[in-house]
């Protein structure tokens, strides 16, 4: 099959899919794409590897819905709304069953976080898909993670360790339920949610690597510490009943696809009200300070932990 | 190493780089970048994959030249001005030296481009580069593909069938004169061209294909049929002594990042004066037609070909 065909079969979007400022879409050498009046660009890039980040006969339908979210949080924690995406994608055989269950679910997930397919590579080789992702926020509006202020309150959406959790039952061929899996297999960005903290969070960053080295990141960019109280950690539902070191181990290896944000005292009851809003937990786990010292404690102590999450090399 | 430190060590542009539109590089979940008033933004992805778009061992330097002189020629193709890129690396160990050979190389030809790398995931695997290149153009003037008009006459630029020249030795383990290889390791995008065919151009489009099945293409994409005279080619330099069926092969193979190109009978003085300003050769190759069939011809004769330039699958 040529690329050509290939692009035809798979990847051009369904023609239900809203198409949002979006002038040319797949088929020339470049999309065009039109950017509102007083809306700036934001953009991020995410792999996603075989045997990496997802195990060998990994579900196609899964697996492209688990890109997707996986890139579209890093719109999400800079407040942006969705638009754009390319995909390169490197698949070992030219296997249409895969590339439906794949393209289809593509489709449906770009649906769902309103954002458009406009290019793509497709190469023969081990099995990777890399998606850059591109969205707009009004001009001066994005949150960032260099913008935390000493006395800030550190909150985390939703809650953490499903997804550890969940991809270690994976990795040791246990069984797992449904509704725990789906924190692996099925992670949501937080878009709405990114959107609404623009005026209210001082800093924000998305926790894909754990929540332990991603918390020194957006306080290193601010050049503050940040002091976490692991007991307040909101524990996945799947590990309540387990001991809470345990269960704080699951909770800081990362892969959850929650906001981490920042915002001064005076922004608790907003918050509390959003929760609401939105369905959504939203806890305060600890804060920053102009100290020169990161500070983890569990129940009042020292908490120290060799991995602080995900490495890549 | 951490991928921080990865980064940090490697990927961040040298503070000489003058970063045009950008309010964040890299360092934050996305970067984010302004489009200028009364443009568009174009974008593009292409992957270099090792064993598929160049052989084991490729010197990394040349490596990160080409991935964007290739990813820099879709913009070139669109008439754009290049601006941001994203790199997805794959690469199967933390080599040193090889890091830094790439990088150095990547970053010089982002200053040669004035594109600047805005974001980057870097996972072990083998060797591979994903770029997403986002490029300007003034609302409303893209070059595209679709947009030629019957009557059209089609030229190409520079010259062509060096790079599958030069890559034939390289495969064959001949050697190969320095300025000749030039050609495959060394492709420059033609992105002055570009900008300079807006309002003269009815249509173009890179031949990185070929420029059989990259003519067809754009015949295709416009309604229209193509008639090429394979007599007419510009062929490279290093073509020059062998048989023209032979010479032909090479220069239909792609890989030569030449812009094709459709302007009405009108534009001929025109496209004359743009070669000399720009010192670079514009070649009258062929037509477009209303016909129902392509048609190649070589000195009068049917031209045929069994490969009709790259096929990904």
């Amino acid at each position: 099959m040529s690329e050509d065909q290939l692009i035809k079969n798979y990847f051009l979007p369904p023609e239900s899919h809203a198409m949002r400022d979006v002038t040319l879409g797949i088929g020339d050498d470049c999309a065009i794409l039109d950017i509102p009046k007083n809306y700036q660009l934001v953009t991020s890039v995410d792999t996603l590897l075989e045997d990496v980040h997802f195990p060998k006969n990994f579900n196609p339908k899964d697996l492209a819905a688990r890109a997707v979210a996986v890139c579209v949080s890093d719109l999400a924690a800079m407040g942006a709304q969705a638009r754009w995406m390319t995909l390169a994608l490197s698949i070992p055989e030219n296997n249409s069953h895969w590339l439906a269950d794949f393209s289809q679910s593509l489709h449906s997930a770009c649906a769902y976080y309103e954002i458009s397919l406009v290019g793509g590579d497709t190469v023969k080789g081990k099995l990777s898909i890399s998606l850059t992702v591109m969205g707009i926020v009004e001009t001066g509006t994005a949150l960032r993670r260099d913008t935390a202020q000493a006395g800030d309150l550190l909150y985390v959406s939703g809650s953490l360790g499903g997804s550890a959790f969940a991809l270690s039952k994976v990795l040791q061929k246990q069984e797992v339920a449904p509704e725990i899996l789906s924190a692996y297999i099925q992670p949501k960005a937080r878009l709405k949610l990114g959107q609404n903290l623009i005026g209210i969070a001082n800093a924000c960053m998305d926790i894909s690597d754990g929540i332990i080295i991603d918390a020194e990141r957006l306080a290193n960019a601010s050049a503050l510490s940040v002091d976490i109280q692991m007991e307040k950690l909101p524990l996945h539902k799947a590990l309540s009943t387990m001991p809470i070191e345990q269960a704080v181990n699951f909770a800081t290896q990362g892969d959850d696809y929650e906001l981490l944000f920042s915002v001064s005292v005076s922004k608790q009851d907003v918050l509390a009200e959003l929760a609401v809003t939105l369905n959504l937990s939203l806890t305060c786990v600890g804060s920053l300070s102009a100290s020169t010292e990161n500070s983890y404690t569990l129940n009042n102590q020292l908490y120290t932990t060799k991995s602080k999450g995900y490495s890549h090399f």
